[in-house]
């Protein structure tokens, strides 16, 4: 949608002259100095038929998502949540489904273990659910710092929530276990706070795959002005989303570069990561390549559309 | 609408376990401790054809209301704005309005001297914008803690705004010029930024009056545990808001008491305030009484309804 890139330059004429922000706009986070402490501000806007649909995810599903999109922008940033307030507009027919909204809101800010404290009620015909959050670090990450000769890493296996999305979609009036537990990475991702410390001491740069692989590189690439090039060969292939492709006849590596809303964490680094999968390493130069036996191939930039 | 009364109930059962956070939900703005600093959050969210109707209001009167209104809430807690994200949800058609709405919100930000730094574009069918605005002070005012033998004021002349909207809503091929200006407080509220300084001296308690002064006074006497009279000899009415009701046979004692979207303020004071209009006083009791030469009449705790 050629609109959002220009509402993003239109927002970016918006001069900051404010010397205690020292990350605007363009990053997971923007990133303020207050009293020497680092305050990371991120919000994510979920309108109803554009990026959820009522029949298809739970309200309880929906809370707790609705919390921890905003958790994995702050993490990824090197932070963990503290405050948020929360705008919602509804219509008289959602109060039962807004009930259900917080008791996943609720049950997610037990586990991120954050607070809510304040927002905003409106009508609407839609529902609309705006969740500003603001995290605390004391050493922030960037999209633009990666470094030549460094590694490249994901958090954890891709292109699962993608696969869940496409099973929802089927409409189908039974689903296999295995289709059931993909449609539950799609409707409960959990971010990833037990790595803030990690990214903390190692990385040099991370984002949140929230629009899939290729294209969340592709921010890390034109940023850190420096080609990234991912190994076909060393990407993880989650068991649930082989049996998945087999059964669909899909080809897995599309799920994982293109495939979104996984909210797992890509990040460089000089280190080796035990816990995280090694997919690749940065060099000079610019774009996101992928490295087979056939040679490299550059990526389309594309983003994952939501829904 | 009912609704909105259960979901501030649904709002405050999530528990605030973060002795940072100093204020919660149920005062202008949440208040949370940051390095010895109080930051101020507030947020707003006005959704097409609730809060404003495209063809009654200019792209860039809207984008200057939207921030004037969150700036109204951290004045009004004793603050300066510094640091905002805004979410917008558009359709396609709405490209050359918003482009208005920056050209105004930009404005605003000159104006009242902070900085948008980060936000969240999406698609929507109807135009969709939130802001979310966290200000700083070095001492916080509240709803809460006024108290008995203390006087009333309101920092300037309340109704007009009321008057504008409705003057918008006849759809008049023509307006006089005094019906223009009045349109005007309607469309391009300007929060008292100038008077931070004097209420954090002077005010023990404090509301912005965007609801107004009847319901807005009964936040403060309810969260205060006190019963506010406001004497009706003493409310100022403005030449323009006297022709209104002149014209249209009006009582202007209606539009000052029961106006909304004034974004002007309501505060108590011990002191004397030299530029502000006393209006009232505090005793021990509840409610909001109106003192008029029959006697005191209880004032009905009503908000007003927007749009």
């Amino acid at each position: 949608m050629n609109e959002f890139k220009f509402i993003n330059e239109l927002v970016k004429t918006l001069e900051i002259k404010d010397k205690d922000v020292l990350v605007g706009f363009g990053d997971d986070c923007a990133v303020v100095n207050c009293g020497g402490k680092k305050l990371l501000f991120t919000n994510d806007i979920l309108v109803e038929n554009r990026h959820f649909i009522k029949s298809k995810i739970s309200g309880r599903d929906l809370g707790w998502k609705l919390v921890s999109v905003n958790v994995s922008d702050v993490v990824s940033s090197g932070g963990f949540p503290r405050w948020a307030n929360i705008s919602i507009a509804i219509s008289k027919e959602d109060i039962e489904y807004i009930k259900d909204i917080y008791l996943g809101i609720k049950e997610a800010l037990d586990f991120y273990k954050f607070s809510v404290i304040g927002g905003n009620t409106s009508s609407s015909e839609k529902l609309i659910l705006d969740f500003f959050l603001v995290g605390e670090t004391d050493r922030y990450i960037t999209r633009d710092n990666a470094k030549a000769g460094e590694k490249v890493f994901i958090s954890d296996y891709l292109g699962l929530s993608r696969a869940g999305l496409e099973l929802l979609l089927m409409n189908k009036d039974r689903y296999e276990d295995f289709e059931l537990k993909l449609i539950k990475y799609h409707t409960r991702p959990v971010a990833r706070i037990d790595l803030v410390n990690l990214l903390k001491e190692s990385a040099s740069s991370c984002i949140d795959i929230s629009d899939g692989l290729a294209g969340d590189l592709g921010h890390i690439s034109r940023l850190s002005r420096k080609r990234i090039v991912i190994e076909e060969n060393k990407l993880p292939i989650h068991p649930l989303l082989k049996m998945y492709c087999e059964k669909y006849n899909k080809n897995p590596i599309d799920y994982i570069l293109y495939g979104g809303e996984d909210y797992q964490l890509a990040f460089t680094s000089s280190k080796d990561i035990g816990n995280c999968f090694e997919i690749g390493y940065i060099e000079e130069g610019e774009g996101v390549y992928l490295k087979t036996e056939c040679g490299n191939t550059k990526l389309k930039d594309i983003g994952f559309s939501h829904i």
